[in-house]
């Protein structure tokens, strides 16, 4: 036998026989070793723990505890859950199965009987079945014409038979599990008997390459852990994300649904969710037009010129819907953008110093094509309305006015009760100056202004050198969402390139033409995005100002109770409450649960007492006393708690 | 000579020598008639009055009064404004001239000197002055090579006889006025002399065939009559209709402005507009949701397929705009209608009869591609808001909510002091029943509910049977523009189709599905034409509630009032007021003056008495007289003139 040379992390070298696996060389250096390999890592490449090294080189032994150990974990276990549907559904056809951040999930195509949710408890016995039976799992190269014979009949597995073969001179990698024959690119373990923690957790419809043109598979999701413990931590962050999740509320409280049939990535906003976004909307306009903003109406569409010359087109092209041809020489471009929108505003009249800062505002409707597997909710669509505004300021009022968005925008936080953020500045890397729009003046003074205005009002904030836009140094506010992603709330960008692409100018106290710099700035994101975000933060229960349904009236008996209760109805809706009365044919408790699962702010009930004294029975959303209160006090209490915000009574 | 057979319109026929003209057999006639012969109609078609006739046909003599005359009238006077051009701007180039309704015009392009208003004095007077030459005018038909040689050097010449060769085997009409020959279509007086009524009224820009990739000409714009009386009525026409011409009144309060290099047909709402616009749509949403109307947002883009299950792609297609690729096999459409979008809201879930009515609104963005050359302002707009609902009703219920429906509309017309409109019932031609949707007993007994509706609520109305839509009977309410055309202001539509092809549902009383009727209705159309409209009918001079400017505060001294002033600003501003004060650096009598007019409701002018006695001297918009009253007094009145959509001060 030959012999090759193995470099361990230390530099120490060994020899071992051609043919030797990173199991062995484990198990040379130590049981316990060999108990926690997973795979090996052979020349910085991962590989199988059983696979046989034959030439000299570096290995690193990877255990349960490095970073790579869970997906060849979960590679496993999505075999192993190929497996089980395999023989619980032998005509079943397959699609992608992969391991992912989350755990594992497998395509599934199904003429006879398509995966559902019920399935899930007898898919996951037949995989422990599997596991327990702990078949040996071994690696096999086929040529393209072999694994097409594997996969006969198969569409699906044909087509990544003949990806996997353009992609790998004409060799198939497969898997084996026993009988059980599998495509896989990834890193598996020695056998199934290695998976023992694990779950399936739900169904759900996945395009077959992401294509809606393409047929809907069922994807079954699970995941996967080297121990109990592990999973059970996974479960209650799951519950817990799950119930801050926006998309679960946005169905339970009836807010939104997407239908990829109709439009990816763009969400029908029903009556309770289209309640919060008006909501949103004139609270945001109103308090825009308060500090000084002039608001405006400006196209969706432009000639796609205007893009050309703002840089969008040649630098965020393929962020970019595509461009419509009028057929009368015009390109017709929907807007990525508002900012050369608002730029026409500015430009349709003459400007003076007198006019400036010039603050022009709008909820402007946005095109940006996403692909379809990063789109989720309302988080990430495709049409968007943002609440954005531009300020034109020459350049010594930077300071001042970046210190008034500050201002406002905390006041905006404040109001919808928003506490977990902090703020970002970005300088441009003073290393590499040549990489930003050149003016070496206007950077220098700019920064200096931002962050004194930061200091000024005492606020916190991170320094981050390099990390401005080529145009300008920024502010940016970050938070995080239910699923633990970072997300900019709110953004202030100085911009000095396009009042200079554009050519803007105005009038200065010396008659002579100067040359205004540019603030964009977003307070609440946009609608959609701000929306998934409250609901998270509020976890469905919105302040009362913000609720679709603010109060339920359920009558104690309709017969006897049904006047008084549509009396307050029309009480409480004249003075702009939106109340209903709940005269369904249902029992009393049933009602009033019902109030609280759709977290309705207030709920009465009102009896024969009430109806008599002119009194409700009041129960706040989550507390479980009611208490007795006058019905033109309840009025003052809830027009009170919508007209602060729902602060005062906190 | 040879003789020719020539019948009049009394069915008498009589011989004349071949090569007569119209002129001659009017003159045979008497010589009354010869005088008032403006061209002749030889078997149907126009002929000029000098054209020899060859050959057996029906003659009408066209006189003044005929409808044809006045265009034969003004294709001459267009053809001596483009000889006065020719002889004033030797070497300029010229496009399209023609005969409309309002007038006529030439289309010019002069590299040395584009013409503008300033030159028209000038080119009316040479204009004038070729008249009185009263040049014989001449008619010949050219070879295309001669006809090429005589406009050589002239692109857009050339291109218009190529494409009239092209149109006419070769051969090219040319009219010669004295020297002058010019290309054109339309039939003319006998002399520059016939011509002695008209004027020039304006230049404005005009893309070569209305393409804006094209170069822009300047449109030379004139009128002719063939008397001064005429020309004088249409003068007080003109006048009244600028008026009250909303792209005017627009530009001069700075409402909007429509850029075509930016996008034809795309308007951008300034400040002052967007201001009228969003009061208009809070108060419509507002009084939607108090009738029982549940507000949406959906997306403006949907997946082709819905427009070709609507019928939309297959009968309405030119109006809309070109699909994208998605890249992704999905065709994304901008869409012209919000139906199929409510209809998804509706499918979204299972609906119970006891959901019955359910009114779906919104205030829906849709794109129609209309051609450039439609565009007026706001009035039509290829980017469009419009306020869409759809009423899914049971068909028993269509009586009812047709009245509901009805009383909603005449109190939003009272609120916005809406009087001049009338009502058109459109029902099937009984005669062609097979060409509308079939279903004959919806269609008669849905019928009768409309018209038994409009009866039982006193409405005066007209019936028009066979104007109703393919799909169902319908209410329309028309009204009148600045500019004379007609156009629909609300409209309640009944549709039996779409719920069919959508295949909508209800469960009834009877737990069996029912097909719903789809009522589509709008209350005060797109927020464009509507904001047009009310324009026109206010001339500007919007009442209290929608001003995008309320008050104006005008200091006597800015020294010595500007802070009482300033304090007045807060108090109103505080309350919702719009307000602002004028402290320019200008005389009092100015400020007053230019307050009036910008239209502004009402004039606060504060002087020292004013500011000692906490009062303002208060002058409404219109009025010459101004009165003293106390602040406090002043807000109560404004609020109260707000509140009542300024019906109270009638």
């Amino acid at each position: 036998m030959a012999e090759i040379k193995i470099t361990f992390p230390d530099g120490a070298v060994k020899p071992f026989e051609a043919g030797v696996t990173t199991a062995d060389i484990a198990k040379s250096i130590s049981i316990s070793l060999a108990k926690k390999a997973v795979a090996g890592k052979f020349n910085g490449e991962l590989v199988d723990a059983t696979l046989p090294l034959t030439a000299d080189g570096k290995i690193e032994i990877v255990t349960k505890d490095a970073p790579e150990a869970l997906d060849v974990l979960r590679h496993t276990a999505a075999q192993i859950l190929a497996n089980a549907l395999h023989q619980l559904y032998p005509s079943m056809h397959f699609g992608l199965g992969e391991a992912n951040e989350e755990g594992f999930f497998f395509d599934t195509d199904n003429a006879e009987h398509q995966v559902s949710s019920d399935d899930l408890a007898a898919i996951e016995a037949k995989m422990h079945e599997i596991a327990k039976a702990d078949l040996p799992i071994t690696r096999d190269v086929l040529a393209k014409a072999d694994a097409l014979k594997l996969v006969d009949g198969d569409p699906y597995q044909a087509q990544l038979v003949e990806q996997a073969a353009a992609a790998n001179d004409g060799n198939v990698v497969v898997y084996r599990q026993g009988d059980f024959v599998d495509l896989s690119d990834g890193v598996q373990l020695p056998s199934t008997g290695n998976v023992k923690i694990f779950q399936l957790l739900s169904v759900a419809g996945a395009y077959w390459e992401g294509k809606s043109s393409n047929p809907m598979l069922q994807r079954v999701y699970g995941t996967a852990f080297f121990d109990q413990k592990a999973m059970d931590a996974d479960d209650v962050r799951r519950k817990e994300a799950r119930e801050r999740d926006h998309r679960v509320i946005g169905n339970d409280l009836d807010l939104f649904f997407v239908d990829p049939k109709v439009g990816a990535g763009l969400p029908y906003w029903m009556p309770n969710g289209a309640t919060i976004r008006r909501t949103i909307e004139r609270y945001i306009i109103d308090k825009e037009l308060q500090h000084g903003y002039e608001h405006v109406y400006t196209p969706v569409l432009m000639n796609l010129d205007a893009y050309k010359t703002s840089g969008h087109w040649d630098h965020y092209r393929e962020d970019m819907f595509p461009p419509m041809d009028m057929g009368d020489g015009e390109m017709l471009e929907l807007r990525p953008m508002n900012c050369p929108s608002h730029i026409q505003v500015y430009k349709h009249h003459i400007r003076s110093y007198r006019e400036l800062p010039l603050r022009i505002a709008e909820l402007g409707m946005m095109h940006r094509y996403e692909k379809s597997g990063a789109l989720s909710g309302l988080q990430r669509v495709r049409e968007m309305t943002l609440n954005d505004g531009h300020t034109f300021v020459a350049p010594e009022q930077i300071q001042d006015e970046f210190k008034r968005i500050l201002n406002l925008m905390v006041e905006v936080y404040a109001d919808f009760d928003i506490k977990d953020y902090s703020f970002r500045l970005s300088y441009r890397d003073p290393k590499n100056t040549e990489k930003y729009f050149a003016n070496d003046e206007m950077w220098e003074k700019a920064q200096k202004m931002l962050k004194g205005a930061m200091d000024d009002l005492g606020l916190d904030y991170v320094e981050a050198e390099g990390e401005a836009a080529f145009y300008g140094p920024k502010l940016d506010v970050q938070t995080k969402t239910a699923l633990g992603n970072e997300e900019t709330l709110s953004t202030i960008q100085l911009d000095f390139m396009l009042p200079d692409r554009f050519d803007l100018h105005y009038v200065g106290a010396d008659g002579q033409e100067h040359q205004p710099v540019m603030i964009h700035r977003g307070l609440v994101s946009t609608m959609e995005r701000f929306t998934a975000y409250l609901t998270e933060i509020y976890k469905g229960a919105f302040p009362t100002w913000l609720a679709p349904h603010q109060v339920s009236i359920i009558p104690v008996s309709e017969e006897h109770q049904g006047d008084y209760a549509e009396k307050l109805r029309k009480q409480l809706a004249a003075a702009g409450v939106r109340v209903t009365v709940d005269d369904r044919n249902e029992k009393m408790n049933f009602k009033i649960r019902d109030a609280q699962t759709h977290k309705i702010p207030y709920t009465l009930v009102v009896g024969e007492n009430e109806k008599n004294d002119e009194t409700v029975s009041v129960r706040r959303y989550g507390e479980d006393d009611s208490a007795v209160v006058a019905s033109k006090d309840f009025l003052a209490e809830i027009l009170n708690d919508v007209a602060s915000y729902s602060r005062a009574n906190d």
